[in-house]
């Protein structure tokens, strides 16, 4: 089943906020064997929305929308509803029921414009929205469905996995399997993993489709399967999964769709290890990465974020002098921050960074972008020194995503 | 003038991606004065990429694409862009010559397919990519302009900041300007907000828009102005600015379109006092906040980050027999925690977190979403527990949210 997302709102189209919504719903879809086609972006406004919504309907019968939703005079999402299938505004006094005990629950008063969320169109089935005031609703029109939602990502997503996806299922029947797997590699650029794969692609059965997703330092390989047969899906995957890990070897360090930090915990679990951050210029970006895997406190003890000398110093015992004769960017002070940050959470690993994210506090000799970098197991020290061009987010976010990646290669290099 | 971007990538329509590519050229667009109406996200597919630019060339002048340029097989955009535009592809000696030097420069090996990075479209002008092999490319049709640029976030901003916007800026001559304010309002929801401002926006100026952009907690006020007379604009921008202050007095917390990190970060500055944060749940998500500003380091020392019962103990000090009668997700945790780290990285100011991040890890009297948080400023010390519902990754985010925000607000109530 083929489906469009419609994505409202001046605040995306401004940039001021980064739309995350379609991301999330595009893998649910995809997760249930539901396509996404396209994702299209629009403004709070009348004409734009209605146009959008006929574009879409030309092209799928399944059409998303988020935002626009909202009690103040800047959305006229639910008006312009209305009017494209052809119903009036009526109050629906369970909405409105509904809303005032979620106020109450909140110890909030409500007012005309919060009086205002329980209008809905006549012509739509209204889905109860249990973590906000916006009603959710589903329209129907032959063929086609369109299912409105709020923009507020938490309630969106509390939307289409509690009734959404379950109501379009139910709606359109059965439909293809789409299944996907993914394995992480290192050590290989794009282009050249293309020529070690060629033969591999030539070789591929029609229903498998191979993209590369590069990111610096990584490609991640992905393997698509669509049919009406997922137990023989599963098998031609196992199969060219086999195949890629023949071709690729070690070069494959993750056999999973993650994050670097969730490759590196798979590692740390297997060999029983723990990990702890000693982070400068990372300023907690590295162990925020870590944390954000379900279930790190396994092999996560904790993190110094020494952004001052003083708690370099202090907590993590790096010396006075030291500091003083090479700086704190420096291959000796990571070094001993690393083992420093081993020693007071006691851990088996560790990861330090030192370095200058900009804009200001560069030199000629540690330009802005300058980054040591040291991982630890044990004894076993490396660092490098490494040189990212970007913006302050982009140099923490390199820093971060190659001090993970060091340590995974120590790992995976450490017998 | 009015402009589209059109983003190109399978990786955005499965899921597996955030596309942030457009909210930051949208962003540097809206500081030109141009304007962003549409965003469309489409696959790798030679059709949908044709259709797409049709479409968007029958509504705007200028289309921005970002994606599908990679030198592997699964990319199509550059022969159906020559074929859409009517050209032929040759081989472009200047670019391959680039390539070959960005290549020797990192010690890599050109093969096949990076050969193929240097064909291009007889009809259009090659702009150089300085950190990457993807050529940029400028296409035009009557009063069209379409750019085509790689999806690689920091080459599609090299791209853009270095030539792009400037050669759109000169090939269609001036342009009404587009200014914004935006203003941070806590202790109001937005419906509440939309009465108290009612009077407001009856009396706006028409060359004035108000939009209302909440996030849990604060609701961002952002005044659009729009004409040729910037000068006019500014000042009535500032009157404008003036007469919000005047109604809503204390709960402006921020002038600045800012994060809640940055908004902090003013106060800090303005009132001459340091932070440093001590966190469990929150990972080193709240110092990664604080550190994403530039200039952070002028009052954030550190941070640790007690994952363990153990680093709470040994480096925060907080007291076995605590932890035991409480349990880490409690009052007087927290409460220690943030004297702990005030004491070790030497600060007037921190920040604490406690909680239960799931989905793992909770019980029936601390169910997942449970955080505890303090903030102190010397001695004076006040906690809240909070709950939140949603995903780990959720939890974690309005834990950091609610906790920079509790120290804005003891920070603006402390006289």
């Amino acid at each position: 089943m083929k489906s469009e997302i419609i994505v409202i709102g001046d605040e995306l189209l401004i940039g001021q906020v980064i739309d995350t919504n379609s991301k999330w719903m595009a893998s649910e879809l995809n997760k249930q064997g539901w396509e996404v086609t396209r994702i299209t972006t629009i403004s709070d406004g009348g004409d734009d929305i209605k146009e959008a919504i006929s574009s879409a309907f030309s092209r799928v019968d399944v059409v998303l929308m988020t935002g626009g939703l909202g009690p103040t005079s800047d959305d006229v999402t639910k008006p312009v509803l209305c009017n494209y299938f052809g119903g009036k505004m009526i109050f629906d006094q369970s909405v409105y029921e509904q809303n005032m005990r979620y106020f109450a629950g909140r110890g909030l008063q409500m007012n005309e414009s919060t009086r205002r969320q329980a209008e809905v169109p006549d012509v739509c089935t209204v889905i109860p929205n249990p973590v906000g005031t916006a009603p959710i609703m589903w329209f129907e029109q032959g063929t086609k469905v369109l299912v409105a939602m709020p923009g507020v990502p938490h309630e969106m997503r509390v939307a289409m996995k509690g009734d959404v996806l379950h109501r379009l299922r139910r709606h359109y029947g059965d439909h293809d399997a789409i299944l996907h797997r993914t394995l992480m590699v290192f050590r290989n650029t794009e282009s050249g993993l293309s020529e070690r794969l060629a033969d591999f692609e030539q070789e591929l059965p029609s229903c498998v489709k191979l993209a590369y997703l590069p990111i610096p330092g990584v490609v991640r390989l992905r393997l698509t399967a669509r049919g009406d047969d997922e137990a023989l899906l599963l098998k031609i995957l196992d199969e060219m999964v086999e195949k890629l890990h023949t071709i690729l070897r070690e070069d494959i360090f993750c056999d999973e769709d993650t994050t670097l930090a969730g490759a590196l915990g798979n590692i740390l679990k297997q060999k029983g290890l723990t990990v702890a951050t000693a982070e400068s210029c990372t300023g907690g970006n590295i162990a925020h990465e870590i944390t954000a895997i379900a279930g790190s406190s396994a092999y996560f003890n904790g993190s110094v974020i020494a952004y001052s000398n003083n708690v370099k110093q202090r907590v993590l015992g790096v010396p006075e002098e030291m500091l003083a004769q090479y700086g704190a960017v420096s291959r000796p002070v990571v070094e001993a921050m690393v083992a420093g940050v081993m020693q007071l959470a006691g851990t088996t690993c560790a990861i330090a960074t030192s370095g200058i994210a900009g804009p200001d506090g560069g030199t000629s000799e540690k330009p802005v972008g300058t980054v040591w970098i040291a991982v630890g197991i044990g004894n076993k020290i490396i660092s490098e020194c490494a040189h990212f061009a970007g913006s302050r987010t982009y140099i923490i976010e390199r820093a971060t995503q190659r001090a993970l990646m060091m340590l995974i290669d120590l790992l995976l290099s450490h017998h």
